[in-house]
């Protein structure tokens, strides 16, 4: 199509990268290419059968990926914390009591988002860095076996701490509770097999370990939640899980207007993870990526925040060197073309994060840790 | 960038686009081609200063555009009913009553919101085809003195009616009301003065009038409806407006991650707008397009569904002629590569749908009408 208006691209490109920069970032992340071009396409209305055949084709395959042929996989225009606000007001009564397990920020979120919808969380906390093991689980819910449902974080953002999700899910399933996982920063990079393990709404957005732009949520809702759902008065509109199944069922879209071009930019990756040989490939490449920057961390003389063996697959938290600070770190790499993440709430000095989702290349690792050392060397020597 | 698997572009736009087709939808809408080149931008960090830029600057854009200097203009990654469902969750009392006016499908949404968010609501319904009137108004708060808000329709895409939003939101602040207004398909095409006409919540989305793709909310949000929130205790995460402003003050950005294409997109129209002469002449644009679409109608021996006066800018709702169906016309025009959008809800089949929004050029009209006029006689000959 003719430009109209060729500077006003240039301007708005401009603005948004005033420079070429590497993202290492915690999300969003680099897309794929592929990814890109798709997400130029000319618009259509949501209602047309071209809308939903793009939909239904995205939905089966992400149901393959997550192995969820009982659940139903649903799409939503939010971001994760969508879904994390649906699990509450779809599945909990209001008034209820939920187990949120936190291992960090966004365990402490998931807190938030069950007090502020009018149900009362139960928190088990676990000092920052640590997972929450099986029979900690087992123990709390035998102090709060009123609870109608315990949260999991699968994968937390802020430590780089990834929680056994499959043995957390035993217990809570054998306890007879409702299993929610915030699943934001692991779908995609680690196996979640939905039916298997009996999880009852996992969700996660189009921006992490997809690598497709933000402004999609998708999750997998099992049967027993929709049947909860039915004696909850309070469901609202937008999130009310009912609804969204139902136009799903009807015509493949959802009730209110997706959001098309990510829509597509998640195609556009199911398809790749098919080409590079399927699902398991493509984990193995998340594996491999995860394991590079583990050891190059560790050759650099830095130690890792998590405890060893539950280190995230899809970010690395780094302790900041004694004496320094992780935003002068940030700060320089920034200025050599290099955007990692700071830590995050209270351990935003004392940490920083490499996150290694989306488009990223060995290249772009080693070429990140070349920078990183030198960095730190300089930033010592002052 | 390089592309390792060119062959997955052509598999997602050839499901996207199985032939070429021109649009005059309801939403989502043709795109601009310059916001479709800015979509292909590679992703970033919503934490950094390179997005702060772009939101700031997309926010300062469409303030002005909107007459909002003392509303904040909030940006949220969900469609407009999110902000519908914001309105009620964070302006309205938990039990509290709301005036819904009703001139369609889209005011039957509000009310469901407004019942679904634990809020009570009186509806001011008025028969398909027409506007609320002042007065109408007037009389429903003087028996329904006891609603803490107004919600009005601007523009009704079902039945392609435009209200008189400056009287009717005058009407209602004199009798101290708040006012909500839906201005989904209106928003972009024709003046709303924020401050000045006192509207407190006036939302709309990007695929509609502004010719973004779907995906992104926006809202201008009243002193009044951020003093009135503190005091609501249910207004949850994902949607409460305190939040949100919170985030823009502290940083221009938002608490859950904001769709940065779509951002990108509005961006780049308002800065199309500038070019185009500033905001009157691209509103002159939309009401010479709406008025050009309506003389056709007529002279192809149609009849127009909206009460004379109260015509849509952003989409012309048509009876269908006796004897004929909505849904033969639209899959007639769908073989000749148009698509309009068929009726809506109860006048489903007694109606069709010409949008007008977005990008959409004197020519592609000319030839639009061009092949209705044969469709007709077409199906007419039967």
């Amino acid at each position: 199509m003719k430009l109209d208006y060729p500077e006003v691209v240039d301007e708005v490109l401009k603005l948004m990268w005033p420079r070429k920069m590497k993202l290492f970032t915690a999300g969003p992340v680099a897309c794929f290419p592929e990814v890109l071009e798709v997400m130029r396409s000319q618009m259509f209305s949501h209602r047309s059968p071209e809308y939903s055949a793009l939909h239904k084709d995205t939905v089966l395959r992400l149901a393959e990926f997550l192995n969820a042929k009982k659940a139903t996989v649903l799409l939503a225009p939010c971001s994760g914390t969508g879904f994390m606000e649906a699990s509450i007001r779809n599945a909990v009564k209001l008034g209820g009591k939920v187990l949120v397990t936190s291992i960090g920020a966004f365990g402490d979120r998931y807190a938030e988002v069950v007090e502020s919808n009018g149900r009362k969380a139960a928190v088990l906390r676990k000092p920052l860095g640590e997972p929450v093991l099986p029979e900690e689980l087992d123990e709390a819910l035998r102090k709060n076996s009123d609870v109608e449902a315990v949260t999991i974080t699968h994968n937390e953002t802020s430590t780089g701490v990834i929680n056994p999700l499959r043995e957390l899910a035993k217990v809570a399933k054998e306890r007879g509770k409702l299993v929610f996982v915030d699943a934001v920063s692991s779908m995609g990079a680690i196996d979640i097999r939905v039916d298997e393990w009996c999880l009852d709404i996992v969700f996660s957005s189009s921006q992490k370990a997809f690598g497709v732009p933000p402004g999609l949520a998708m999750a997998a809702v099992s049967e027993e939640v929709f049947e909860k759902a039915k004696d909850v008065s309070d469901r609202g509109w937008y999130f009310d899980l009912i609804a969204l199944r139902e136009d799903l069922v009807k015509g493949w879209s959802t009730p209110s207007t997706p959001p098309i071009p990510q829509v597509a930019g998640l195609n556009a990756v199911l398809r790749i993870v098919e080409r590079m040989g399927g699902k398991n490939s493509w984990l193995k490449m998340y594996e491999k990526r995860a394991e590079k920057i583990r050891i190059k961390v560790i050759e650099l003389g830095l130690e890792l925040f998590a405890k060893p063996g539950f280190y995230s697959p899809t970010i690395t938290v780094v302790r900041t060197p004694m004496g320094l600070r992780s935003s002068d770190i940030y700060r320089s790499l920034r200025e050599r073309g290099f955007e990692i993440a700071m830590g995050y709430g209270p351990i935003k000095e004392a940490t920083f994060r490499i996150g290694h989702m989306g488009y990223i290349t060995d290249q772009d690792i080693d070429d990140l840790f070349k920078e990183l050392s030198d960095v730190l060397r300089n930033l010592k020597s002052r």
